[in-house]
């Protein structure tokens, strides 16, 4: 069975990926489906999501061969692919006439960069997109019904009663009411869409759906936004393990977290961060708005009439700098600070953090750290590319 | 009348100070009095406290000569300094025999830097140290009820109900039960009081009526203290307006918080600050621990979804480094910092704070900053002793 967007007469020009998904019987055995997959073309490799599938390069057509099981009911199912034959033939169904309404859609989220629903993206997958067109029933509708969305919105095509869920968009799913297809949007992404939607319908513009290209930064522009920041990048660089980028992404988050919040916990500041991969690295990107710290550092205790507490405390800093003092009630030291620069608290620090399996085990086997202008010693394309988007960062939201 | 400590034989060796009240019949001119004050001694001077007194210098004596209205009952006086001919008799009547606990507490209360009721120290008055020997009965005994006090600690010798008190101490005058004896004593004198005297139970020490002097601190101590820190001090110096102390501190304090706010709000952050006068000039110094900013600033918008208010924010800020985003779901901008140094702020903006009547006339007269090593310009004395001081602040609390 054809699935996804080539299924459905609603796939972008350029785009070049089909689905194709090979049906058994239910009870039956899904590895019977992966060897039927393997014969269809010599250059396949096989691939893991929920389960394993094969990925084959024909004809300049990257095809996915999925096993699944054939039910009859889309709430009966087992893994997550079972499902898109369903979602398959509930577009097709209704869809008739639509397709090109679909098509600017799905267009102008590629070109405000809210398209792909992967969790590096977590953006709008294609049969959310579909389902929205369906909803409002034109590329222009939706765009107006998008531009009032709140957090908490619910879209409920089939009348489903929806169970409640947390994320910021609900879409209830046709064909298996207690899925939320929107599951996966975050919500900056849904309301990058919806604030690029009233934009749009102010001052409609082609750039929306074709923007500029992200161009790779240039040693001496990199040089120049470093100095008129004034701010200080901290680039953590490693390894990527090898994982696919669903994998690999909500480890890199987790670990920009972690990493975050020991700067902060030791009295560094964040003006903001970023995370990416390329060229076969992984890296983490923090941009710090207080890196350096003197080496006395304020260190507050109990209140002072808890006195056993402020026993210990006192007892605990013998060599305070200053202290100890009572401060608002409560007892204060002012002691030498353990890390008095950013990178040195990274340097000796990380590798404590806990990162996730397999970027604990990349980290482990080694990382550099790059500040501020060493950073135009990575050259890497893609990097160059992620760097010039971190910096200008702009987002056409009105 | 012979008022205060010398009434009560509870003065403390070195003390020169005598307090003479001149008792008008209810009614009667209060100038009168003054009038026969300024007969006692041909060296005196007038001062203000609530009304006018004299103050003379005889034979090596400070003596205040307060002119006041003789009550029947202290509830029903007409000003604060109509009471202290009660609280004399009050305390005269029934401190017989435990004088020299008076004496005892007060001068341990002077080691530990909590004597004194002035709004400068906010501590302990003498009439306070008084109630509490008659309360608890001797030195030691009290010092063993401070230990354990807690804020919101009351004691009502007379068993008047009392009315409530928001102060951290409530020691309900027994001339006069609406009054709060503590009422001028803070929250930190109150616990560094009760700290010492835990101190001082476990193990006994004359240094804490007799700590070693405080002494300027020299070039050398300074400069290499400055170094150890790290911090940037910053000292905001300008002519004392001729005010008492009393005037004086109150509005020092709400300089340094206007002060203390203003750099907060610019991203500065502190660690400690101070305010002190000497010399004839009034200062405010401030410990940073982050005193330089980058360039670049990131300002947070209003949620995403607010149409009206986002537009509002993406048009304000055509200027943006970066931006706009959506970060949390809340539009975001980087934008050029106005202030990227603490100095630069304080001398820019200073003058532009509320603070307080006397200290606007003056700072208006123009004050200096010192920076770090040029505090060191500054070689009066009593402001190197209160340097030493703020360094140290080591305080006896266990």
């Amino acid at each position: 069975m054809l699935a996804g967007s080539a299924a459905r007469g609603t796939w972008l020009a350029g785009d070049h990926d089909l689905d194709i998904f090979l049906a058994l019987p239910e009870g039956s055995d899904l590895g019977l489906g992966l060897e039927v997959a393997r014969l269809v073309s010599p250059h396949y490799e096989e691939r893991y999501a929920e389960h394993a599938y094969v990925h084959a390069r024909i004809d300049d057509f990257d095809v996915d061969l999925v096993p699944c099981y054939l039910l009859q009911e889309a709430t009966a199912l087992k893994s997550a692919v079972d499902r898109t034959p369903f979602h398959t033939r509930y577009v097709a169904s209704k869809i008739n006439g639509l397709e090109e309404e679909v098509l600017l859609l799905k267009q102008f989220m590629k070109g405000t960069e809210v398209y792909g629903s992967e969790l590096k993206t977590g953006g709008f997958s294609g049969y959310l997109a579909e389902l929205l067109i369906l909803r409002y029933r034109s590329f222009v509708s939706t765009l107006r019904g998008a531009s009032s969305w709140r957090p908490g919105a619910i879209i409920d095509l089939e009348g489903h009663c929806a169970r409640p869920h947390q994320e910021p968009l609900v879409v209830v799913d046709p064909v298996d009411p207690k899925r939320n297809v929107a599951a996966a949007l975050t919500l900056d992404k849904m309301l990058q869409f919806s604030a690029a939607s009233r934009c749009f319908l102010r001052d409609p513009d082609l750039a929306y759906f074709f923007p500029p290209e992200h161009r790779p930064i240039s040693d001496e522009m990199l040089e120049r936004q470093i100095r008129d920041r004034g701010s200080c990048m901290i680039l953590v660089d490693f390894q990527a393990p090898p994982v696919v980028e669903d994998v690999l992404f909500p480890q890199l988050r987790k670990a920009e977290e972690s990493a975050r919040s020991l700067l902060e916990k030791n009295g560094f500041r964040l003006l903001r961060s970023d995370v990416g991969s390329s060229d076969g690295r992984a890296y983490l990107l923090f941009e710090l708005e207080v890196w350096e710290l003197p080496r006395v550092h304020g260190r507050l205790g109990p209140p002072a009439w808890e006195e056993e507490h402020l026993s210990r405390f006192v007892a605990a800093h013998p060599e305070a700098l200053s202290g100890p003092y009572i401060a608002n009630g409560r007892a204060a030291v002012e002691v030498p600070r353990k890390y008095t620069s950013a990178r040195d608290l990274l340097a000796g620090e990380l590798g404590n953090l806990s990162l996730g399996k397999h970027l604990t085990a990349s980290v482990r086997q080694g990382y550099s750290i790059y500040v501020g202008q060493e950073l135009a010693r990575k050259s890497d394309l893609e990097f160059r590319i992620f760097l010039a988007g971190y910096l200008t960062a702009r987002l056409r939201i009105c």
